[in-house]
């Protein structure tokens, strides 16, 4: 289903124009249309009529902040033409604390924005198709399901399939801004709806400075996604930086307009946010529509594309997601399995982790967009602040660099407007903080320590065990002594001969240990018919070849678990050489179909994890297997792809030069 | 919570007399008074009155048979002295796939009888609480839990807890029966009920033989336990037989009172069956014991005692299922696992195992008694049939072996009773099996053949194997070639050197194998750092030595999985060396906790798995555990109960005589 692995050298790095990275990069921001100018009208819903008029002022500030972080990540691509993302300029600026802050808080917003673009997605489609309300976490979760899978399998063609949607969205909606705005300076500012949006619910309190504050907080979500740009530079064509700052230029002013006009027309048709957990909910975009143009089929087409692009605008965390989990892997905050790339070539770990996280959070909230809203905005706008923070850090750095050249004014400038930046973003934040904190903010604030605690004890960890594994000392060539080998022993078959010739290849000192009673106390031990038969098929030959014959021993388990007196037997030999190895050789049956696992005790497996686990430094354990059916080819074990692969053996021990594979190659 | 771990040695045998051996073999049969009455009686209330007057008969054929049953159980009770199972007979007398087929119908009607027992005691409980009626398959499944924890822990003293139900629930019924009879003559036979029973249910269907016949197979549960006895008479005190038999005829006398009392009654105060999936239901113990004594302190004494008795009786199975699975297991027909004493010498396994097939049994029947029976009786009566035809030919063989003994007229006696409880027995198994087929008896008939299949496939997987591992062969003295060492690298560190020591005691002929590009096609090999640290660590020491040293090779892993390219290396190895072993050696952290693992990529795991699936018969696996905290003491791998247990290894391997371990004992 996720098709076929693929090689490491089919990793391409395809690179975009600014055609392509509109789609590609600009999806996260410009569906924040979707969703963010309801957010506020959702929270200005309860001032009645004079919240609607509000409205305007207050996307007003939003579009100014707009625009200060449009001059912001301007110069952060400038400045990172590789990768400017939040993560990479703390770490490079401000340290390693302010990285992992940065680290938690995209983590975060991340998982948010896959649960917001999903919900906010089929919150479009309910308004379309209101008989499908009932269904909203159902289909928020297939949809998740489907965003996983399609990524799990790789989607290097993304940039190109995103873009349909994307310019049907922009083009739909620039079309309902035309006839919208036409209308309202036709009828001098009072049009009439063709389809009449609900009508708005009375005011249950009043409007004062908390309701707008409120209301700005929960408009700032129609500004995430901004930061996509500034995070994948790398991915542009030459002239690389040019390209990006012309695509952020598209992205911003487009944003832009759409947030002002869908304010100046919500106004204008008296629209007001409907509540999406009660049936009949309408979406802003879909009332929008449905005044400006009706319900025909441009309606549908205007809402399928504003569902699509919401949809993909989850993808877009399913892209930077795992990539930012590996580079946080990478500097070991992370376990290394976010690190390492799966068979598509994607970092699958990443991805399942993403889809479980938003999994979650869409089933706790139910799916309601409205719910997700107060949690999101605080993790991108940290995102925000920590990115500018850092930029001014960077410029700071290069004025103390250049102490004299001519450009310092400039890049007086340049930190100036990033301080701006971080300024407005960290009040934004706080307002965001205040704001949202009862409804669902709280969340964010204890889910961010928390995140960089763990982040920090994973290092911790990690740094343990590479502190304790380092070692400068040689390898030691003097001979040692050869190890004790043990050999566990059931009765007399082709395993234990096998187990014990191998064991001889190791060592002279070789004892076998039968373990008796481990079936219960009714069970007679055969002890007597293998101690006949190890006579006969041991003892005997070594008196013929004047050799050691291995020993045969028998522990007995009273409790019926092979290795508490196994590890007593392990110890004992321990205490009694210090200096040798003990070698643990268990024979093992080696099952191929899962149902042969049913049908065995597991008892080499189980012995083999406790002496590995309690053995101490001394011990290794030696398994050896025995194949009840011929071991199938090893092409079984791997793929097609793997087994046609070139054999690279051939390549090594010098097998090409056909010297004997235990001389030296160089 | 399911108690400390027993030694072998705590595995005590106590032994029972008659007043013990009633309660613990004898709860099966006397439970079935609760059903089987109302089992037929619910078949015949389709035909009303007329129905209600045909009890009398089809429970005197009923007890008829029970007559039968006694006699041959009797004579098997003497002839097995030790444990007289159908499993046991059968196989000693007809052979294998007559004990197969004896087994498959014993299992089942050990699932079934554990079902039946919980579902019939709920439905006690119900009929005295009628609000608990929707709950009904909750307490059917909570009943189950319990039972299967109290069987996991062990039911040492089970007998001596057993004892008060079920004299109480033999009292109980002792006064309603002679309250009732005496009510029932002092009106001439028609007494007035104290609470009135739910009025008769009008006929739907002519009494016809049809019906009889169901109602007779119905009814046959009734008989259901009776051959308790014979599998346990080894638990008996000396004179074990006669105590056995003395205990047989208390049951058996016992249940036929009750079963032919209950008739008289029901059909004296017109108590019909009611539907158990239905609000209102009332049990036929519970109309009776209300129609005789009203419902008084006296009725829930008896309801509460029936369901104990019906309860325990499924615990019945919880004994017996798990020591069958046993036996059939040291046959090989099972899987070993079955033959397994668990911590607390008890086959936990068979009771994880019945426990499962109960509960799935009762949910899919919701619960009902009545839907179950209709699959009931016929494991129970081909039970019953193979022992009796087993007995059949046990006679004949003792009649051969005493061709000229005057006791030959007394075998011939023996030889006939068990020939006529065999001849009855599968005329009502051809009975039941007609009369039960469409109601759910066929899914037993379809249930046991497959059973046999499986059975007889396990044992020819297990006789697969012996035949193979069967050796004759004495282990060969001939000094053979040291193994080719393979050691995996990741970079040198601690755990690299201890590997690479090990290896060097192992065989001169040691390569290590560095896997490249496993992160994913981005990650810059640490190559160039690996060599540089081999020179200077490995092959300098090798130079003032004059040792060979290990050689350093580098693998590419084109598709990230570090085993494709390895087992291509060990096959190209092996067809170059086909008379060496290869010894792969994988360096391992030992995680001691949880959360480690979650930390760690598993390589060293998955590449031993893949190696030893498929690397072939000359490879063999050597883990070197490197610990991250110290190992932790042996104890923790072991109970407080083993670790006080006295070190066996201080008496093998010559520690007692203070001798040098590597010289040999005798």
């Amino acid at each position: 289903m996720l098709g076929r692995p693929l090689a490491n050298r089919e990793g391409r790095a395809s690179t975009i124009g600014v055609a392509e990275g509109v789609p590609a990069l600009g999806l996260d921001g410009l569906s924040s249309t979707a969703y963010g100018p309801e957010a506020a009208l959702s929270v200005l819903a309860a001032a009645g009529a004079a919240g609607l008029a509000a409205l305007g002022p207050v996307m007003l500030v939003i579009l100014a902040l707009l625009a200060v972080l449009f001059a912001s990540y301007w110069q952060t691509i400038e400045a990172y033409p590789k990768s400017g993302g939040a993560y990479t300029v703390a770490q490079d600026n401000l340290g390693v604390n302010a990285s992992l802050l940065a680290a938690a808080a995209l983590m975060i917003d991340y998982v948010l924005t896959a649960a917001v673009g999903i919900s906010a997605g089929v919150g479009a489609l309910v308004s379309a198709a209101p008989s499908l309300h009932p269904f909203t976490l159902p289909l928020c979760l297939g949809i998740l399901v489907v965003l996983t899978l399609v990524n799990l399998r790789g989607t290097t063609d993304a940039g190109r399939l995103f873009a349909l949607p994307t310019y049907l969205f922009i083009a739909c909606f620039a079309i309902v801004l035309i006839l919208g705005v036409f209308a309202a300076i036709a009828s001098g500012g009072h049009p009439r709806p063709v389809v009449a949006p609900p009508a708005p619910p009375k005011a249950v309190e009043a409007l004062g400075l908390w309701l707008l504050l409120r209301a700005f907080a929960s408009g700032c979500t129609a500004m995430t996604g901004v930061e996509a740009v500034s995070n994948g530079v790398d991915a542009f064509r030459e002239p690389r930086v040019s390209s990006a700052h012309r695509t952020l230029a598209v992205i911003v002013v487009t944003l832009g307009i759409l947030l002002g006009g869908i304010a100046f027309l919500a106004t204008a048709y008296g629209i007001m946010a409907t509540d999406q957990t009660q049936p009949g909910y309408q979406s802003v975009l879909s009332q929008l529509v449905g005044a400006v143009a009706g319900r025909g089929a441009f309606y549908y087409v205007a809402i399928a594309s504003a569902l699509c692009i919401l949809c993909l605008s989850a993808n877009t965390s399913f892209v930077g997601f795992p990539r930012l989990c590996r580079m946080v892997a990478q500097d070991g905050f992370l376990p290394r399995p976010f690190a390492i790339v799966g068979r598509r070539l994607v970092y699958s770990v990443g991805i399942l982790y993403l889809a479980v996280a938003a999994g979650l959070l869409l089933a706790a909230f139910g799916g309601i967009t409205d719910r997700l809203i107060p949690l999101y905005a605080i993790g991108a706008f940290l995102t925000f602040t920590m990115s500018q923070a850092g930029m001014v850090m960077h410029w700071r750095k290069e004025l103390g660099q250049r102490r004299r050249s001519r450009e310092r004014p400039w890049f007086h400038v340049k930190l100036a407007i990033n301080a701006v930046g971080a300024t407005t973003t960290i009040v934004a934040v706080v307002v965001i903080v205040v704001a949202k904190f009862i409804q669902g903010g709280w969340i964010t604030i204890v889910a961010i320590p928390c995140a960089i605690v763990l982040l920090k004890a994973i290092r911790r960890y990690y740094d343990g065990i590479d502190a304790r594994l380092r070692d400068d000392r040689p390898l030691d060539y003097h001979r040692s002594k050869p190890p004790i080998v043990l050999v566990t022993v059931r009765e007399w078959n082709r395993l234990t001969r096998k187990a014990l010739t191998f064991a001889r290849e190791l060592s002279t000192d070789v004892t076998a240990v039968h373990l008796a009673a481990l079936e219960g106390p009714d069970v007679k031990g055969d002890e007597r018919r293998l101690r006949e038969r190890w006579a006969e098929a041991v003892e005997k030959p070594a008196r013929a070849h004047h050799a050691k014959p291995p020993r045969l021993e028998f522990l007995s388990a009273p409790y019926r678990r092979i290795h508490a007196p196994f590890l007593k037997l392990i110890e004992e030999l321990e205490k009694r050489n210090p200096d040798r190895t003990i070698a643990v050789l268990i024979p093992e049956l080696v099952k191929h179909r899962w149902w042969e696992h049913l049908l065995s005790a597991r008892r080499a497996t189980r012995l083999r994890s406790a002496v590995l686990e309690y053995g101490g430094p001394h011990v290794v354990v030696i398994n050896v297997p025995w194949y009840v059916t011929p071991p199938p080819s090893i092409e079984e074990a791997m793929t097609q792809e793997e087994a046609r692969e070139p054999t690279h053996a051939r390549n090594v021990l010098g097998f090409r030069r056909r010297e004997a594979p235990h001389t030296q190659r160089r």
